[in-house]
């Protein structure tokens, strides 16, 4: 799993970031990757990755603002020359699908999957399957705008070999089924329950991601103790009351989401153009003074997210 | 007077070519900069450039396909970040219109200026004015395709010094009167017509712009003795029978209309992405040998468009 940014800049593409969009790439686990809002010229920063867009099957939008939507046509255009496609779901607010329509219609794109929009109205659990579990909740910002928070199901323990070791169970299909936590019996009438050899539960990875909104009560719940923390960062640490005059935040809240909900790793995303080279250096030394994992994003970085249990 | 290509490609952006754009620089002449065609990423190709979207006054759309049109929503709304900015107007095909305001109604954009719509159903004359017409006609594509025709009005022909050596006239504002063909009264009474001591009217610069479409008689007479035709050019020259059912011209038809209508200059444009490096200098290759003055573009190429006169 990992999560590899393709345009942290806000507002309008600059030659350092793109418009909004970043990958979570869940090749491993599902050979899938699902993208977080789309801004113009997606497809151009994917051009430039290993990311092959029939591989994308969901696209969340947190909200309607261009620098986050105006890529998705052309994206989902080019998707259709990618041979075997199959479908794709959007989710986001009011208004999305109509663009998206509008605008395959007006160029008379066919594309050749099948896409379903999944309209946002308010909080809750949007998809469950698969293994993830994906929720949404309202922000606050100029228009409607959601978060979202990506949570792996757990796993099973992992099988305790040393406590089975005194019956001598062969490789193959019996173990498979204690793994499982099935009920085998042995060939000489020896019952072993599968439960009672494995260890604890492992806890998935819970990724959330913050795109625009203010500061907001909303924010904990969608961050807490997630692996990792992506969230817009517009404004620097002592703005705070210009960031919330225009609906976004600073890099210092986002640092305090962060320390105060049980997050491993913040991301500093949505960078305005006004922070340039040291002057973003800046806005992520403001934040790692309040939570020290934090890690201003540039297009094109990848962070790895391990299997809990498997990082040192 | 200049083009700068922005986009060269056909369909899909690649790593090689932009999707479909090109601005005609009349600086010198108006301060202003048009567009033809805005694919998505014009705006990002756009900064790589000298070009400031404040000047670009007018925007001309040839058709709706996605390749031309999806990078509109967001150059418009990056226009408004400019400063002071004036009035845009966009003419183009039925159905722009919608995919434009839709696009900025749902992203809540706000744009600084006003852009007035002008819709195409037919040929003919849609611009006139400051030094400039307009032309366009239909072209013969999958949907309703525009060619355009940029004539430059004539100016005067120059003051014959020679011929006026006799009259002794002074630097000052008696000679501009001439230039302008007025009369002027000299201090003897003698009285001399500007018009009887002007060289012959030096025609202006013909712009042809000819993208998707197969080919088709009406181009003939956009592109009539143009100094230089912009062509699509999506299939080399033994495909005509592809590039027909396909609705798009082959390179050598592109060459045929230049020799065959006294164009000065060729760029053969909307190069697909089957044809890269070698490739596409096959194609050009193939057009030279029908018309020599032949060009194949690549993604910020500029020409220069001398005015007629001053070129050796
Ligand atoms: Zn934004
Ligand atoms: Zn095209």
């Amino acid at each position: 799993m990992e999560i590899e940014f393709l345009g942290t800049g806000a507002g309008q593409p600059s030659k350092q970031r793109n418009v909004a969009s970043l990958a979570l790439k869940l090749l491993d686990e599902l050979n899938e990757i699902w993208l977080f809002d789309v801004g113009e010229a997606t497809q151009h920063q994917i051009l430039k990755t290993n990311i092959r867009l029939r591989k994308v099957t969901r696209i969340f939008i947190s909200h309607n603002h261009g620098d986050h939507i105006f890529g998705l046509p052309g994206l989902l255009a080019t998707r259709s020359f990618q041979g075997d496609v199959g479908p794709l779901t959007i989710y986001g607010p009011p208004g999305l699908e109509q663009f998206v329509r509008t605008s395959l219609r007006v160029s008379r794109t066919k594309v050749s999957y099948p896409i379903k929009f999944v309209e946002l109205t308010e909080g809750g659990l949007i998809y469950r399957g698969q293994g993830f579990k994906v929720y949404t909740d309202k922000l606050d910002h100029r228009v409607p705008s959601f978060g979202y928070r990506v949570v792996e199901d757990s796993r099973p323990g992992e099988l305790l070999m040393d406590k089975l070791a005194q019956y001598h169970i062969p490789n193959g299909p019996l173990l498979g089924k204690l793994k499982n936590g099935e009920q085998i019996a042995l060939s000489d009438g020896t019952v072993i329950n599968g439960k009672d050899f494995l260890g604890p539960e492992r806890a998935g990875r819970i990724i959330s991601i913050i795109y625009d909104t203010r500061s907001t009560p909303s924010i904990a719940k969608l961050a807490e103790n997630a692996d990792v923390l992506v969230h817009e960062s517009t404004f620097a640490g002592n703005e705070a009351k210009l960031a919330h005059s225009y609906y976004h935040s600073t890099a210092v809240e986002a640092a305090e989401v962060a320390r105060d909900n049980g997050v491993k790793q913040l991301c500093l995303d949505h960078i305005s153009a006004r922070y340039l080279g040291n002057k973003a250096k800046r806005l992520e030394k403001q934040a790692q003074k309040v939570f020290p994992n934090t890690k201003l994003v540039n297009d094109f970085d990848q962070i790895l997210i391990p299997m809990k249990g498997t990082e040192k």
